[in-house]
């Protein structure tokens, strides 16, 4: 993978908008998150203005489920007590899939036990049902949804999860997606469990305190994070995908000859910064896949 | 599947035998690891001398991957300045998979994209080939394995890792499955990642102490814990994997008619305080998949 990251040419990564740019501050630093509005414009939109007019700002990250997902936003239970969310719209449209072929999808050879098709929209992991056309994203660790009520349109964007364990797909079509993590995910996937159930602190000074939530449009250009993710609808991506497939390396004693779709890594790297080859892995660890993925008995 | 468990009797449980305990005391907890002696009986049996002996005592967690793995055991890169390995082997066989039909294997009726059939053996997530009746375990959330060198039998068991992220099922078959995390995950998927490449600690100051590791039947009787483990041959296991396939709960608006291998919950308790129904999910935490797998959009 490294090699073929090397030999890749700007024609082989995409920058992301900085319309579609979350930046999330922590104290322990920033957590970026690329919106995928070509899925969830709706929702993609009420982020862009809760961002805007610093909604999160203050709040905190009040869940870590174990194998599951860490989700944030305002825990206070009563409705009528809760931060108002200013101009933002209260309720949206279930965002759970995108309707026939409009979207540019690039399949994945592989079998999938939980869609008829697989594959990769605009560098974002998806599905889709060959017969309608339909699309939608996929729950692969890193992953970010708009939580929600009973109702399949009560998320608005206020509460936000991102799937830190084994791809919970069974949430697939059940709840709006609504981008991944590119960068910082090792601050979310770390966090200390919860020991309430659902993995809710009980303890609210155990949560994790929001400092900011900005979009990078709005942020000086000085400022912005020269992000890039490689793009999954090149040849490039095809051999990257094939070596992770059937791995050629010595290691290796048995190639899989299968990979699954929240398998595959999505690398993304900072422009400015042109990652190291033996730094690319981790580079792109932000989710995905894991980079490397031999258990040497020791670290020589 | 709380009602589920609710409804269970004893039969429906299993006790791990204290031979196939393994108790890693951490300052912030302890984790649990049953051994898999049928899968991987000469490396069980390193281990259990390992333990015996206190072979881990004083060593670390040397290496936290995001989305793949923690590992433990001697960082030492020299192999002469490493921790005398006592009375255990120094090689050991390659434990990859067990030979023909000699497990009883519980199918899931689920395809999978990685294996020809997988299911279950003895609790534990496992693979089978049914042309030659070979079984072997899976890298699902939890497993815990035995790290090697180039050479299929480079490993002999003082380096172990525990799988936290997207199952890396590329690695069945060629690295030795030893056993799953039963109890204490949340210690091991939950620490810092490490910032060198791979996910090691790049400041030897974090990385996280092993105080002790002891084989429960070591143990006075009075300091076991009493943990039993759902039996995954019955009839109520197979509901419980039905009610996971297919949500009923009204949260869920399209049922997914599949489950992933690594997606199907193997739930723990402690026989002495058995968990009350709405604690069940959390209890059965160990590892094995998300235990309530709903994302409300906020605490109420």
């Amino acid at each position: 993978m490294d090699e073929l990251l090397e030999a890749s040419g700007p024609e082989h990564w995409r920058t992301p908008a900085p319309e579609d740019l979350l930046y999330m501050k922590l104290d322990a630093g920033r957590v970026v998150i690329e919106l995928a509005p070509g899925f969830a414009p709706e929702h993609a939109d009420n982020l862009r203005t809760l961002a805007r007019e610093g909604y999160w700002d203050g709040l905190s990250i009040y869940r870590s489920h174990d194998n599951f997902v860490v989700q944030w936003g305002d825990p206070t239970e009563a409705q009528d007590a809760r931060k108002p969310i200013g101009g933002a719209r209260a309720q949206l449209p279930a965002e759970f899939a995108r309707g026939g072929g409009e979207l540019a999808f690039h399949p994945l050879a592989d079998a999938d036990g939980w869609a008829a098709e697989v594959g990769f929209v605009g560098g974002f992991p998806a599905a889709r049902d060959p017969a309608t056309g339909e699309a939608w994203l996929a729950h692969c660790y890193g992953m970010v949804g708009a939580g929600r009520d009973m109702a399949a349109d009560s998320s608005n964007g206020t509460e936000l999860y991102a799937v830190i364990g084994q791809s919970p797909r069974q949430l697939d079509r059940n709840i709006t997606l609504v981008g991944r993590v590119l960068q910082g995910m090792e601050l979310l996937s770390a966090l200390p469990r919860g020991s309430g159930p659902l993995g809710f602190y009980e303890d609210p000074a155990r949560r994790t305190p929001i400092r900011s939530v900005r979009l990078a449009a709005e942020l000086p250009a000085a400022e912005r994070i020269p992000l890039q993710v490689l793009r999954t609808d090149t040849a490039l991506f095809d051999e990257l995908v094939e070596s992770r497939r059937n791995r050629g390396d010595e290691w290796y004693k048995r190639p899989a000859g299968h990979i699954d779709l929240c398998n595959v890594p999505l690398p993304v790297r900072e422009a400015d910064h042109p990652p190291a080859p033996e730094d690319a892995g981790d580079r792109a660890s932000g989710s995905g896949g894991p980079e490397d993925d031999t258990v040497e008995a020791q670290r020589g």
